[in-house]
């Protein structure tokens, strides 16, 4: 190692590659293919690093998942409650209608329905990317644009639970007129108080 | 065979057999693991009839799919639009939260986000619970209860995504609250026209 490169960064470095790598090879053939020597040879990294830090396929999603957190899109700061919503719903749907994230993100979920340290990675996942969101909600209570008493967070999920169940469930196409509809309908339910405490 | 038995009855008995060892090991076991020669074992019936008739484990799940669909629950027909969508919910829930149907349908999900043709059965499998219950929105517009050009598929989906995305992605309990407040949104949401055409 020369003496010009921090121990942290090259271990950054390491890292970065090999979530990447893990990233590729499970968007191009699932959770149930992923192999520590595949990733390690992708990663251009020595198999024995990828062994030691991260044990197994599982603690590979772990990690990938506390990157993908780490590294995800700011919420929307618009002022208005609809148009962050909207933004919000529009951000999940181009993601998963995107072919190597929506794969990505099949693979993810598919590791946490068999898996329970994937699953509990996974549900990590969804906390910081929902408690991320979740002060647009409370900041709309605050201007009293939403009931007193709405959950923030319910209402974060309600945007995003129509265009996973289209991905997971329906087969229905994510288009943006969808999106638009799942933020539409998440806030109308809102407003209506569907998501306060009774 | 006895010449008591009809041929068609032991077809559909023999089916019933797999159907239900396949079932059973994809609870325990998941998609994965799914093994035709097992099923074979654990149903009682020949391995030479099971790999002739089914083929393949997809082959197998897209027939627990039809199974599913056709012996699954008639909607209600309550007569009130906020008690139809609520008996949906937690029915929905109910499934979902019971341990070896959970199981069941988490192996089905992954089984789709793994395989096309088992996520044709599935995709199948959804549209026909749909429009089982689609009847009970429709039936609200013509009593004036939710506005004209209200999608009723859009409503009945957007009933369950929240159930699946608490079993699937945010890891949050299967509850009845949970389930009726995702039947109250999208009554809500209905109610405010979020689901009808613009």
């Amino acid at each position: 190692m020369s003496s010009l490169t921090r121990p942290g960064g090259r271990t950054a470095r390491v890292r970065d590659a090999v979530l990447r790598a893990t990233g590729d090879l499970l968007a191009e053939s699932g959770f149930a293919a992923l192999d520590l020597a595949e990733v390690a040879r992708h990663a251009g990294v020595g198999r024995t690093t990828v062994y030691r830090r991260w044990g197994t396929p599982t603690g590979l999603i772990a990690d990938v998942l506390v990157a993908m957190a780490d590294e995800s899109v700011p919420r929307a700061r618009t002022g208005s409650i609809a148009d962050d919503l909207r933004a919000n719903a529009r951000l999940v749907r181009s993601t998963l209608a995107d072919v190597r994230q929506g794969r990505l993100f099949k693979a993810v979920v598919v590791a946490g329905a068999c898996d329970d340290r994937a699953a509990d990675a996974l549900h990590g996942f969804y906390a910081a990317r929902i408690d991320e969101w979740a002060p647009c909600v409370d900041e709309a209570i605050g201007r009293g644009q939403l009931p007193d008493g709405t959950d923030a967070r319910q209402v974060i999920a309600a945007v995003s639970a129509p265009l996973y169940y289209a991905l997971l469930q329906s087969g229905q196409p994510l288009t943006e007129a969808l999106a638009d509809q799942a933020a539409g309908a998440a806030l109308a339910a809102a407003q209506a108080g569907a998501f306060a405490a009774r």
